[in-house]
Order: structure tokens, then sequence, then C-alpha cells
């Protein structure tokens, strides 16, 4: 709660794309609301209107149009317009803010599409962002079933999911490295449930946090 | 010579608005190709599809509309793209570079604007940019003077004009800083004086850095 100076909760969610994280990250916002909490539910990339606008550059066209560098940066400007405009403010007024995707993903996603690029994407982030959420949940999946999810679902998140199944491997591994790193910031949700049973967990763990 | 493996050369243009920058960029140019030389005539912020798309993206709408951290970034993704597609190809292939405007720019426009932020520039340039040009003319210019072209030209850039006087004698001591901090890069040109004048000095300038 440092982060955000005793006011508010920012939680995000992260995991692989089809473990099932958009959902969670639904059903807590309506699980919170219910309770009487005042929360602001958004997503990344985007999340305040500039950084939608950011979003939509960076993802139509040719996957191979930017960079991985310049990619990074455009998600980082992104980034900063979401915590200025929309997540900072929010968490001022004490309110619980949760996040689809947060600085985890670029370290995961861009870390991961160039190798190399992993310290440079921490660095990074220390230097235009700083801010890490109060809390993370990680829906852990098997990349097999994600992927298969992923790929019924269908819809405009192709870009993040053409990536194939040795990828998703990766990815899931980064993921739990990152949270192995970082016990007390990360909850490694096993997704591989029903989804009642995962939102059931993520909501408990979440009052916790609140109490 | 050894930013670009000593091939090529990279020749930046810098100076407070209606300071005749552009023009002289362009009669160097000229001058170069009549010499018999390979030479490319940029510009920043742009001077490649996907930075100019991001121009496009910073420069429309209210200028309020972005932070200057957040527009930080986006030149920063602009100029990343702008080097890796246009500047270093050229210079590999042996190919003299021209731009008008490039990293100094940053370091006066975004660390001008937002006072704290000048060691950020620098960090973030060496971060996700790295390279200096070969030879940066500064085409020094008094501000009222050169606030008077800049108002008499109109176009699109503004923007970047919408300054008023304070603020560009600033910025004029801020570009002489930077000359003074790296002698062997600049050439601090006198721009007050008439075109021809200017532009026979800059020519016999980059003709001694390329013998």
């Amino acid at each position: 709660m440092t982060e955000s100076n005793g006011v508010g909760l920012f939680i995000s969610f992260e995991g692989i794309d089809g473990s099932g994280k958009s959902t969670q990250a639904r059903l807590l916002a309506d699980h919170l609301r219910a309770m009487g909490h005042d929360v602001v539910l958004t997503r990344e990339p985007g999340g305040s209107p500039g950084a939608e606008e950011i979003r939509a550059l960076v993802l139509q066209g040719d996957p191979d149009r930017w960079s991985a560098e310049t990619e990074l940066l455009l998600f980082t400007a992104a980034r900063r317009d979401h915590l200025e405009r929309l997540i900072r403010p929010a968490l001022a007024e004490g309110k619980i803010v949760i996040t689809d995707r947060f600085a985890d993903s670029s370290r995961i996603y861009q870390g991961t599409r160039s190798g190399d690029l992993r310290d440079t994407v921490d660095k990074l982030h220390e230097l235009m962002i700083g801010q890490e959420p109060d809390l993370t949940f990680l829906i852990d999946m098997d990349p097999e079933t994600g992927l298969a999810r992923a790929k019924g679902r269908g819809g405009d998140e192709e870009r993040f999911e053409d990536f194939g199944a040795d990828l998703q491997k990766l990815m899931r591994k980064g993921f739990l490295a990152l949270a192995e790193r970082a016990p007390d910031r990360f909850r490694v949700i096993d997704g591989g449930r029903d989804m009642v049973t995962v939102a059931s967990e993520v909501a408990k763990l979440a009052e916790d946090a609140l109490t």
C-alpha cells in the first residue's frame, strides 16, 4: 500500500492469453462493488483516452511495423498516460483500481520477444513509471489449455495471441518467475479450475488485502 | 565518426524556432548533392513513416493533452523508429544524413518545459537511443528576431512556436550550454546574418568534416 500512499488499492491481473484473467478481473470488480466499494476496472494497453489511441497505433497494421524497442516505448507512453490520467487520480480518491495487465505484461511480452530487452524493460519502468500494483493476481494456466481458449474466443486480441504454444510456455515460466521474486505482491492462482472456484479464491484474497 | 562506424556522416541542425535551421539544412543538402554526395535530408519529430504517425498523434489536439513525460516517451519512440528505419540504414550505405532537429531538441524542449525532466531526458536517451550526430550545427539567433521570423512564417509548426520570448531566451541559453559541453560535435553558427553568408560558413565546416 506504500505505493498509493495508503489510499485506495491498486490490483492487477496478469497471465498468458486465454488464462481467464480478463473474466476474473471483471468478476472481482463486480464482487467488490456489490460489497459497496468504489471500483475502477481498466485494462492495458490502453485504459485512458490517450493510451487507447497509442494502443490503436501499435496494434493496427503489420506486426513487424514497429521494432520491439519502439513498441516498448509506445506501450510505456500509454502506461504513463493511463497512470497519470486514470489510475493515480482514482487511488487518490480512495478507490480500488483493477487493471487487466500492467507492467508485468511488458516484462514478459516485450522482454520475451527480444530476450536482451528484459533488462531495458526494467530500467525504463524504473525511470518513467515507478509504480507497482499493491496486489497482482497471476492467473496461472497450462499453455495448451490457454491457447485453445484464446483461439476459440477470437476478437481483437489476436495480435497478442499469435505466439504459439512454445512461446506461451516461455511466458508462463516468466510470469511464475516474476511471482517468485515478489511474493508479497503476487498471488498465484490456479486458473485451470472452473470459473466460480477461481473467482471465489480471488475474492477472498482481495478481501484479505482490504482489511 | 565513431558513432556511425566510420561510414556515412550524421549531421543535425538545431536552434530555436525561426533561427533558419530548416532552411540551412536544406541548403547544405543541396550543396553536398551538387558536390556528388549521396544525401538524405530528414527532420524530427518524424522522418520515417512510423515516426510521422507518432508525430501526428502528439501534435494534434489540445497542447495539454499529453504530460511532458508522456510526450517525451512518444518523441523517443518516434526517434527510435527514425533511427532504425532511416538514419542507421542510410549511414550504413555510406550516405550523409542531415536531420532538422535530433535529441538536442528533446533536451531543450522537453527539458525546459518541465525543468526537473532534464535529467530524465538524458537517461532515456542513453537507454533507448544512444546515438549522437557526428556534427551538430547550432544556428544561434537572437530570440526576438527568431520569434518574429517564426510568427511571420506560420505553417504547421505553431505547436512548437507557441512559447513566447522569455522561453525562447531560456532555450537559446540551453542550446548554447549544450554546445559548450560538447565542443567536438557542435558548431555554433551566427544565424543573424544573411542566409547566403550563413550557408557558406555551414558548407565550409561540413566539407572540413568530410575530409
